[in-house]
């Protein structure tokens, strides 16, 4: 646990997604196989508080989002999630909206990397949080799709307008967002979309290994520069430059440097603390 | 027509450039062939006007930008412009450089898609309109060159040295706008320059093929999808999921949301009305 | 020699890195082979005095940054750099690592291009110093690796947070920082990240080439290129083409543009004068 600690408990039970967790690395799985993962608001809300939860732990080094059966996620659920927001007002409306974005915003500030874990679809809502991760493992079966204007929608939702220009460049994620269309792995990969390719069926091994050689590292030197590429994109390189001056200079004063120095100079592989 | 109409009328005749409507497609084409469509003032004025008059237009949904010949737009022509501007004051030159900008502008900023037709040359500015449009359909004659240093002008251009690190990254900007070396087809689709490579002789088809089915498509949910991505690139994460949140929440209440729901119940294709 | 200058003398000998002028190109060469050109605190002391220097200099009109031996830059020396820096206090490390941003913000913003010549290992702060240079010609032994991490640091150092994700997008730039796993040169061109990958052994002659090509040209344009897209990554699209306008207007004013004109009407080549 943090040393920073109040009143707030831990939720005991997630009843809208699996959490499981093994030396350091939480593993989040999407469980609604008969329906491709499809997103409820229970399943927003949970993913929502479980990354603040998450993010207050210390023992948490890595994360894993990945989807039981067929696929990673389909998305919104038409019926649960499109049907239900046909009679919400306006203020309603802005509050489940809001929701997911500050899931994608979660995802983006958590002091651990995540890792998506994507076979088979990732649409819509599901193709927006494999994007917020820090890394997608994915294998030859992945395909993703902004697909909101498929339903009437904005290709912007939940950052994707912002993120996906970051990752791609502007002329992929036009023709993405604009057209909703699925894109296959062999283009994922081209266009910078996939971290990791791969064989068939071996997305959860890839991405578990790749989780826990990240839970046994400096994980306080992940941290760091995952919020420095997070906070970089909306800075100017001479603020960046003086960011990571500052945070350089505190890890320099931590135990993992001097551990990689020690290390070293004994040629032996350092035992990394974290801090 | 929009609702909102004040005295200002359209514009009679477009001397310039050839403007052709059909079924919310509004086709411009760059018409001086025996000139590889070299732009003169009265086209940058024109393109300029017509898309603030185009952008006030309810019944345009897509927009083809086309160049006729033997090339889609070889830039600024060296006599009517290059020589002219020779004889400028600053005042001056500073309105024309300015009145370019505006194009650029106009291209990201109107509320529909923007599709530019790539055969041949695009060259200087013409290099820089196809940039801004938020499609670039070309085919294998297709050959980007942002020569601006080559006639000892700044290759930030129009915006290009905005656009283009966004679009193909900054290792390839940096190469494009200093060398000003022409990119053909197969790199310029490697870099994420062009968005539909067609066979050769098949833009101007696959442009209209494209303009068409964006115009039968949700029109409010493509120009927010545009919108959010043109505003997105200057704004950071956080404020960009509130942007998405409200827009979103917005389109909810709209009737293509609702039709889409409709359909998919019913088991048919939505029809779209743009609102 | 610019026509503004004081007081300051110019440095009569560097002696922590060699400097070449021949034909406007000035070259600086890392060179400690014996140590794969690790990093001194003497070295980055010289490269942000030396830049700052050349950049008050009109004769300088390229740079290209080279490494003696077997490859072009290790890094931080693991004794005199990371062993000395363990025993420094906080303050004496904040300057440390401000003193590495300066070195890449000089590289940024010195008014002339920058081409690293690299082959063979570009590591740690080696990688990014070819990452700030304006181009990177490799050849088929370069491998760069961002292994800070590997250090217990965060992989955000002297800009590479700002500056990665803008070369080769988000995803890629996250795997390359956090892991900090060797990108050797097919990858390293297939991202971006290599402007020009030469044959083996031909880094030097390549690199040299370029300069000598650059430095022939209209130099005036080159830096305010260079300027644009230094300063528009962090603009927004409405301002930076109002600098364009702007640069533009006061480039028409100049001599190389009335040279280019000039030239192409009395169909020979242009000769350049960079102003």
């Amino acid at each position: 646990m943090s040393p920073f600690t109040g009143s707030a408990t831990r939720t005991p039970d997630w009843q809208h997604l699996r959490c499981e967790y093994v030396d350091g690395v939480a593993t989040v799985t999407l469980a609604r196989p008969e329906k491709l993962n499809a997103l409820t608001f229970g399943a927003y809300a949970d993913l929502r508080d479980l990354l603040a939860e998450l993010s207050r732990e210390k023992s948490v080094r890595a994360l894993v989002l990945a989807g039981e059966g067929r696929g990673f996620c389909s998305g919104g659920d038409v019926d649960e999630i499109i049907g239900a927001t046909l009679s919400m007002d306006t203020s309603q409306l802005l509050d489940f909206n809001r929701m997911t974005g500050q899931v994608v915003r979660a995802v983006r500030e958590c002091p651990f990397p995540v890792i998506a874990a994507v076979h088979g679809v990732a649409a819509g809502a599901g193709a927006v949080l494999a994007l917020a991760a820090d890394f997608r493992v994915a294998d030859p079966s992945a395909r993703f799709a902004f697909l909101f204007t498929r339903v009437g929608l904005s290709g912007g939702d939940m950052g994707a307008a912002y993120l996906l220009p970051r990752v791609v460049g502007l002329g992929h994620a036009t023709r993405l967002l604009m057209l909703g269309e699925p894109v296959r792995a062999p283009e994922a990969e081209r266009i910078g979309l996939i971290s990791e390719l791969t064989e068939e069926g071996h997305v959860d091994e890839a991405a578990q290994a790749l989780a826990h050689r990240l839970a046994e590292g400096p994980a306080l030197a992940y941290a760091q520069t995952k919020a420095l590429l997070t906070a970089e994109l909306d800075m100017p390189l001479s603020a960046s430059v003086e960011l990571d001056a500052s945070t350089q200079a505190l890890l320099m004063n931590g135990e993992d440097y001097a551990e990689f120095h020690a290390a070293f100079t004994e040629k032996r592989p350092p035992k990394w603390r974290g801090r």
